[in-house]
Parts: C-alpha cells; sequence; structure tokens
C-alpha cells in the first residue's frame, strides 16, 4: 500500500462504526469522517466523501450494518428495519451498480439466517459479510492488476480518466492497479491524467495516488486529450466503469466515452478494468442504464467562486455510456474480455447474481 | 450591441489612452483598465485582459499608438521606436496571427510616410491605421454573421467553444455573430456552450454574452460534448480560429481539435468562423503554427485553490490545429469556403498581404 490511507474502514466490533477518508477535501486535506448511521454514510455516498463503484458498494455493506445497529429486538423487527435501510442507500446514487450489488449481498445473508438466529446473531453475519465484500475487492483489485499488465507495452504510456484507483475501491483501484502493478514489475509506466470536470477527481485523487508513489505524471485539461493522442504520446487509454451491460455497453464518469471516440479516431486502445461485480446482466444494452444528473452548481461554482452568469441552464450528467464497440478489452479479476461482446462476457461473467434494483 | 460593453476603446485623440475590459473578471465584475503605455498592454494580452485574436489585433495596433507617444522628436527616433514597440508586442502571445498582421499594418502605415510628414503626424496616420483596422473589424464581424447563417437551419442548436464573439472582436464576434445574426432575424437558436478549461472563457464570456441576449444557452464542460452530440441535440458546432495556415488547418483554443474529430463522428458539421486576417497563408499547413503553453498553474490552481497534488507536471498548451478534414467550411466576411483546401482558400482569401513575424 506504500501508505495510502485507506478510503473505507470499519472500526471495533458490530457495534463500531465506519471511517471514511472524505475525498471532496483531497489533495489538500486528508480527513475522516466516522459515520456511526445510515444517514451519514448515505450523505457520504451522495456527496461523494467515498465514490468509486467499488468503494461506493463496500460502504453501503457497512453502512446496512449502521443502520441495524438498534434493531436487536425481534426478528420481524430487524427485517423491516433491513428492507428500509436497504431501499434509503438504493437511492443515493442511482448508477454505480456495485451499490445494488452489495445491497443484495446484505439481504440474502440476512435472509440465510431468517428464523435460525437471533438479531444480534444476524446483524454479527452481516457484519461478516461486509467484511467479506471488502476483502475480496482487496483481492480482485489485485487480480485486475496482474490481468490489465499483459496488454501493455513497456514502456507504457497511459492516459485515464476520472479515479480508478485505490480511493474508489478497497486498495490499489481498477484502472489504477493495473499501472500500479505493472510500476511494482519494474516497468516504465508514465501516465496522462484528465483532470476530470466539473469535480477534478482526475486531479485531486488520481494524479494524488500517481505522485504519492512516483509514478511519472502528467496532469491536463480533459479536453487536451485529444491533442496528447494526436501528439502520439498514449499506447492506451484505461478507465474505470460504473456498470457494464450484458452486451460490453459501459457506463463511466461523464467523458469517458467521448475519450472513446477520440481514442478509435487515433488507434489507441481503449481499455475498461473493472470487477465482474460491476456487470449487470440483468440489462441489454447500455441505453437502459440510469444516468445520475448532479446539481447545476458543480459546473457554475467552481471551489466557492461563481464562474457563471446568472440565467444560464446547465447540462451535469455525471456519467456517459460506451459503447462495446469502442472498447477493445475489459479488464476483469477473472481475464481480459477480448473481443467485448455478448457471447464473450457471457462466458466470462457467469455465475455474476442478477441484481435486484 | 444591446448594451453590451466594448472589450477595446481608445479614448481621446493621440495622445489619448486605450481602455480595456478586463475579461478576467467577467462575469462577475464589469472593470475597465486603462492602459497609458506599451507595457500596460502588452501584459494585457499575455495575462488575457483583452484575448481572442482579432480583439488582440485591434489593442495591438493602439499598443503601438501607446508606445510612440513619446517620439515627437526626429523621425529616425520614431522609426526607431517604432521597430522596438512593434517587436516587445509580437512576444506577448505567439499563436494568433492577427496580432501580427495588425502590427504589420501600422508599420506600413508608417512607412507609408517616412520622409513625408512630421512625427506628429506620423503618429497621427498611426491612430487613423488602428482605428480603421477597429472599424473594419466591426464590419467584418456583422458580414461574418450575416454569411453563416446561411449554413444554420431553422430551429438550429450549435455548439461553441471558449469565445468567439463580441469581447473577442470589436462586437459581435465571429462563431458567436453567426449565432446573435441568426437571433436577430428571428430565428430559433439554441446553444451548448463548453466551459473551455482551464481559463473558462465559455463558462466566464461565451454564457455571459449569450444570456445577456437572452439567447437560451446550455452550459456544460468540455468532456460533455461527445455526449450531448450522441443524444442527437447538436445541429453545427461552430468556433472561432487564431490562425489558418494557406490549407485550412485552423488553430484554435485548445478542445476544438477534439470536437472537430467528436463531430465528424456524430455527423455534425463543423464550422469555423474568422476574418479573413487570420489566414496566414505563409504557411503551408498547420504544423507549422508555433502554439502556446501556458503556466501550468491554470491547471493546478483553480480561483485561489489549488487542486492538484505538488509534484505532478502539466501540459498546457493554449491551442491545438483542426486539420482540414475535419473542417466542413469557413465563414468569412467574403462568404463560405467549402470544401475546404488549399484551391478554395487561394480563390478566398486573395489579396491577403503575407505576415512577416
Amino acid at each position: 500500500m506504500m501508505g495510502q490511507p485507506e478510503s473505507v474502514q470499519w472500526i471495533g466490533d458490530v457495534d463500531g462504526c465506519l471511517r471514511l477518508l472524505d475525498q471532496t477535501l483531497l489533495p489538500l486535506e486528508l480527513r475522516y469522517v466516522a459515520c456511526h448511521d445510515v444517514d451519514a454514510v448515505w450523505e457520504a455516498i451522495k456527496n461523494l466523501r467515498v465514490r468509486g463503484a467499488p468503494a461506493i458498494g463496500i460502504a453501503a455493506a457497512y453502512g446496512v450494518c449502521l443502520g441495524l445497529r438498534n434493531a436487536d429486538e425481534t426478528e420481524p423487527e430487524l427485517f423491516d428495519q433491513l428492507q428500509q435501510v436497504t431501499t434509503h442507500l438504493t437511492g443515493s446514487r442511482p448508477t454505480a451498480v456495485n451499490l445494488f450489488w452489495a445491497l443484495d449481498r446484505m439481504r440474502a445473508a440476512a435472509d440465510r439466517l431468517r428464523g435460525r438466529a437471533t438479531s444480534r446473531e444476524i446483524r454479527q453475519a452481516l457484519l461478516l459479510e461486509a467484511q467479506a465484500i471488502h476483502a475480496e475487492d482487496r483481492a480482485t483489485c489485485h487480480a485486475i492488476g496482474r490481468c490489465g499488465t499483459t496488454l501493455l507495452p513497456d514502456p507504457a504510456r497511459v492516459l485515464t480518466h476520472c479515479n480508478a484507483g485505490g480511493l474508489a475501491t478497497s486498495e490499489y483501484g481498477t484502472a489504477l492497479s493495473v499501472i500500479f502493478t505493472a510500476w511494482d514489475q519494474g516497468r516504465r509506466v508514465e501516465v496522462f491524467v484528465d483532470e476530470t470536470r466539473p469535480l477534478l477527481q482526475g486531479a485531486r485523487l488520481t494524479a494524488w495516488e500517481l505522485t504519492q508513489r512516483e509514478i511519472p505524471t502528467t496532469l491536463i485539461c480533459d479536453s487536451m486529450a485529444a491533442q496528447v493522442m494526436k501528439e502520439g504520446r498514449v499506447d492506451a487509454v484505461i478507465t474505470g466503469a460504473d456498470r457494464i451491460a450484458a452486451n460490453g455497453d459501459a457506463a463511466n464518469k461523464i467523458g469517458t466515452y467521448g475519450l472513446a471516440v477520440l481514442a478509435r479516431a487515433h488507434g489507441v486502445p481503449f481499455y475498461i478494468a473493472a470487477p465482474t461485480n460491476s456487470f449487470d446482466l440483468s440489462i441489454a444494452s447500455g441505453e437502459h442504464i440510469v444516468i445520475e444528473e448532479r446539481a447545476a452548481e458543480e459546473i457554475t461554482e467552481n471551489f466557492g467562486r461563481r464562474t457563471a452568469p446568472v440565467g444560464v441552464h446547465t447540462y451535469n450528467p455525471a456519467f456517459d455510456v460506451t459503447p462495446a464497440r469502442l472498447i477493445s478489452a475489459i479488464i476483469t479479476e477473472r481475464g481480459i474480455i477480448q473481443p467485448v461482446n455478448r457471447e464473450t462476457i457471457r462466458e466470462n461473467v457467469s455465475g455474476q447474481r442478477t441484481i435486484s434494483k
């Protein structure tokens, strides 16, 4: 981990609390927020204190534990409350499927004990399930890194967008795990980081993770990616994904789709790195993915200063969908999906549970 | 003008001063700076208080007048000083050709009077030349608008980048002149404005010019343009240009090239609107255009707040070059150049003087 702080930590036993690294304050300030109830977790997800599809899933799983903290009474009460808590958390952010996936796993873990355990025992089992989700993500991230390096030349000049790093996951990340793993293997890596407007996750988070490891990192505005590609300075684009449909269409941070079009136009391979729990096989294609729209102020107010005239409209989709035809390969913890289509995805992501939304 | 303030104004006679609208403070504050010497003009151009290729040319022409203010002595002294002043201004920004073009015109105006007039008469002739450049730009902008509207459907949904409006010119603009003219003609127009990182000329200036006229305006981050095109919400992209090579390759604000690639990928026409004095027929193609690189802080510091980690490199080209093959047409004050190639440009931009750099 080379000293990088963890974005999500559970502190203590079943009556413990969730500690989140407040990602809205990075890189200026390294501050943690302690969440003692489910509302605090909901707020942290909604306001991007914790963000990144896998990290949102992990935080939500722990959020369920917090939401059931006072549910030691009777089993029906506990299941009632479980229903309320998961419904509440479901409403925090609509696009990343890992949120729904993690909540499903938590419900299933409780269901397995229905009628066979005390409320406290169920709560203890739920904490174990959240911790399992957390631990599995660690292993998944490292496996994605190992798989992904096989796609990179040496030296490799990689362009990435938003943050799909340790902060977005348990540790190490998805897209950044590929870079970190190549770097750890002693390979030469250089990274171009899109700053990623409006909230600058690239500048604030990805550049921070990379420079902490002393990996050569060049920060650019999103609008400069085309120029860097045109100059022949990019060997591969790698991003994460928040949800991947059964046909391979992938939702990720706004700007990813444009990057994929540009990569294709410049003959640069475009890769998505994501765990198999980011696949949503219940939807046929990307057009069914719900895209979150966020507040106008993210565009019109920049760090406290108004930078747009009053009266202007805004359009602020948080995500876009990259069609499978523009994705050269998807890197998962199980291997490389290439080419990307319904058949290769079905083969590689079999056993993935259906997600209820 | 509907009350929009002028970006460049000369106040008084030959001993007067230059008044510039400080565009770095918009839209929050409408403040003018008075320039009483050439250094003040150089600083204003360098630091983007005045910006936009035509406005830079006009400001530089007036800057010559200010630089010769104390040159009433002898003719050799005046021509010495003229040489120093134009060389100094030439170094302010390297990409927009209008700067070099305007300085050339000023030198030529002085040369015509060499040995035939007093220093004060030459200075008076130079002020008249600067005022002629200024007045011609007004007429040019309106002519560009009239020509450009013929390319737009009704209703028209236009996407633009950076600011090619009244602020970037004497008034009315180039790309925005097309929109303003269509609007004045009672046509239905809707505009998507790229915010244009790093300095947000789209958000701060273009959105301000459009909303002042109550034209429906939607501000987006640069990374959202691809999504808006994908949604079928853009009928045309129109931008300005800072320099156009003999083959039609056009330098404009960073991000323009990527937009042109995206427009082509989505079947959206991509237009450049620029006066003929933005053409530089002395260079064969865009690869010879000098691209200004600006300070890292434009990317790492946002309105006083540091948003990137210490130790990160940056790449901050202020412009990029869009190859002619991606430009559907160039709109000039003389008409539409379509298709864009060496021959059509030679036919349409004949008589354009060669620029010395």
